[in-house]
């Protein structure tokens, strides 16, 4: 008698976007005549920068003769992007990262899930509130938590609340935690840790051999030159640190799956029996053995962002979403409303008018305003009173959006 | 202090494709004027199908419009390459398979190691000896064995003999297993399963509520008309089978990555308190969080395998394949050895002369032909004294190695 993973049927049924989905779809059938601006999920809008898309025609053509033609690649990515990468994202930072630890990955929702693979299933684990669901949603599939309560909250977890207190930057607990999940620039709230912030966290986890997740996914959205961009620009992180990247966000790729996952050589993790253990070891075994690469033509596609077209162009789209983040920023402001985040980041966090809840509010946005954005409690029991809009859209959807919600929310 | 996943130390350090690449470098190291012909990894020589690469020039045009670009896909797969996968690939062959229960992946090899996500770790598992090395690793990975032994056989595994003697079809074991890996055309033997074969199978797993695993990733070669393509072919299948299937060696998609994962809706499993579970649900869910979907460009690459031109072309393909197993096997049984499969699949399965062991046929064929195969040991105990030769590669290079091994072997 086969038996299933009963750690998924603690998973929450209703999923955030699927929610989102489902009151979205029934309101444009009520409304037929009304047009609804999406500001909700992250996803980009605008054209793939033309560099990745002549490399791309490029290397599809490679695969068309027989001297050229690319069968498997390495799983950990084809050298000349990963030596790009280590050359332009960190090491031009002063990050001491070589082309080696970088693994080319088809996404950060991947990797992030699937590195709890190589970890035992005894360590404590720490999340922000709110927080991108996925980090939480495959520790409970992996059984590292018990049962959901009524908030959501899963037995088990830390969850250490980010919120306009604490200016959207968890401290490290006062227990001790084994695993740590940061996002910055932070989805959903768009707040940015400084360097000071991020070495107090590299401090706790080498105090605690604990191991810090760094999904810096947002960090070509950072604007401010004082903030740091890579974990591993914060002294002693290598011993302590994964870094996840994306070229999702940057240069438009959420379509077209391409990111990276960097695993420096010094990290190591414990046995039970308290060997050390090379954590770069276990993630290329685990690779090697569970994935096959990215696509040769996805990845030719990435290494074009490195060219100096590529940059320039990414850049141009970074400062485009920026403009309609600082526009959403001003007008919800001018609307009366409280933000945060939005200048290090393609989100802006609003706080709930009148102390609506979350989905009050995203039920009054939809009615209202034909303008569909995320309640905030869907990303943590801490996001409940909060709102995230999305900066990914175009000039002329967030003018006419924020137009709408100055006239009628 | 944070623990690793102690599962990990039980995987056997020397993999098969490493220790091969070592000794074939030591060899040309030794010898650089030796023109090295490999014919070991099962990776695709040719170039790409002119319509998968047409249509994905295209496709990377859509990524330049606004209009026409493309950010998240379904996790699932785009519907259009959903339903011409389940009309000309099951549907045609008389196997009520629709859309919905197929998702689309970015390689079977992923597949077959993330499935086990979805199920419990108290399952009894069967594999086929010799095996793809990746269904018996995951399987250590996830905890659900004991340590090796010396042959390399995991404590806990149940291990199926294929071998001359049952034709190399396992019949079911007498014992209850409850999740089994079978693969035909079979990868390393060549060796296919008639109707009835596989009918004894579903027999078996629907009487023990077990759940088949069954990797078709090499149907496009089966030329004999009375071999199932599907085990959903196969009365009862629905009920008790997950299939996966690649583009990988059809349409050379090695280096492209694409493939797909069948869950019927009919599909359940259990809980340990005996509840029914729907597996479709649980691998909807996996798949949705901690997977983003395949790249756009690739998705409409696969697409152009189902029209006229694109069958055309995987069929000159694989028929340019299967002319050099056919060669392999002809020239083989003039130099005197007994060779199997190679008919239906694009590996020949040699009885190693002699008494050799796998290794040293390996090492003799290295250094007195330069040709480069696959230790029949590696895929598993029952593989000693057998030996794969793989058909893709070019006509001149399996020519050039088939002359090679007649006058010098």
């Amino acid at each position: 008698m086969a038996t299933i993973n009963e750690n998924y049927l603690k998973l929450k049924a209703g999923y955030l976007f699927p929610e989102i989905a489902r009151r979205v779809n029934a309101f444009a059938q009520a409304n037929p005549a009304a047009q609804i601006i999406k500001l909700g999920i992250g996803d980009v809008t605008e054209p793939l920068p033309q560099a990745c898309r002549q490399a791309m025609i490029h290397a599809v053509h490679d695969m068309g003769d027989r001297a050229t033609f690319q069968g498997y690649g390495p799983e950990q990515g084809y050298p000349w992007l990963r030596e790009k990468i280590a050359a332009q994202d960190f090491q031009a930072r002063g990050c001491d990262i070589s082309a080696d630890e970088i693994f080319i990955s088809d996404g950060s929702k991947c990797d992030t899930g699937n590195i709890l693979d190589i970890f035992g299933s005894n360590n404590a684990i720490a999340v922000t509130d709110p927080v991108y669901p996925v980090y939480v949603d495959t520790n409970v599939m992996a059984g590292h938590t018990g049962p959901a309560n009524e908030q959501g909250e899963y037995e088990g977890l830390v969850y250490l609340p980010i919120n306009a207190e604490n200016n959207f930057t968890a401290a490290p607990p006062s227990q001790k935690v084994d695993l740590i999940y940061l996002c910055f620039p932070n989805n959903p709230t768009g707040a940015v840790a400084t360097k000071a912030q991020l070495q107090e966290w590299v401090n706790y986890a080498r105090e605690n051999q604990a191991i810090i997740f760094f999904d810096a996914a947002y960090e070509a959205f950072i604007t401010d030159p004082d903030i740091p961009h890579s974990i591993y620009e914060i002294e002693g992180a290598q011993d302590c640190a994964i870094e996840f990247r994306s070229f999702s966000k940057n240069a438009g790729f959420t379509g077209t799956r391409c990111a990276l996952t960097v695993v420096p050589k010094t990290l190591t993790a414990q046995t039970q029996a308290g060997a050390a253990v090379d954590l770069w070891k276990l993630w290329n075994r685990r690779q090697s053995t569970k994935f096959n690469g990215v696509s040769y033509i996805v990845q030719r596609g990435a290494e074009a962002v490195y060219s100096p077209e590529g940059q320039a162009q990414i850049q141009d789209l970074v400062r485009f979403y920026l403009e309609n983040a600082k526009i959403i920023r001003d007008q919800l402001t001018t609307a009366g409303l409280q933000v945060y985040g939005g200048v290090n980041a393609p989100y802006v966090w609003v706080k709930t008018p009148n102390a609506l809840s979350s989905w009050d509010f995203f039920d009054k946005l939809l009615h209202n305003c034909h303008v569909v954005g995320t309640p905030g409690s869907g990303f943590g029991a801490a996001g409940e009173g909060y709102f995230r809009i999305s900066a990914f859209n175009s000039r002329d959807n967030v003018n006419q959006a924020m137009k709408r919600i100055i006239s009628k929310l």
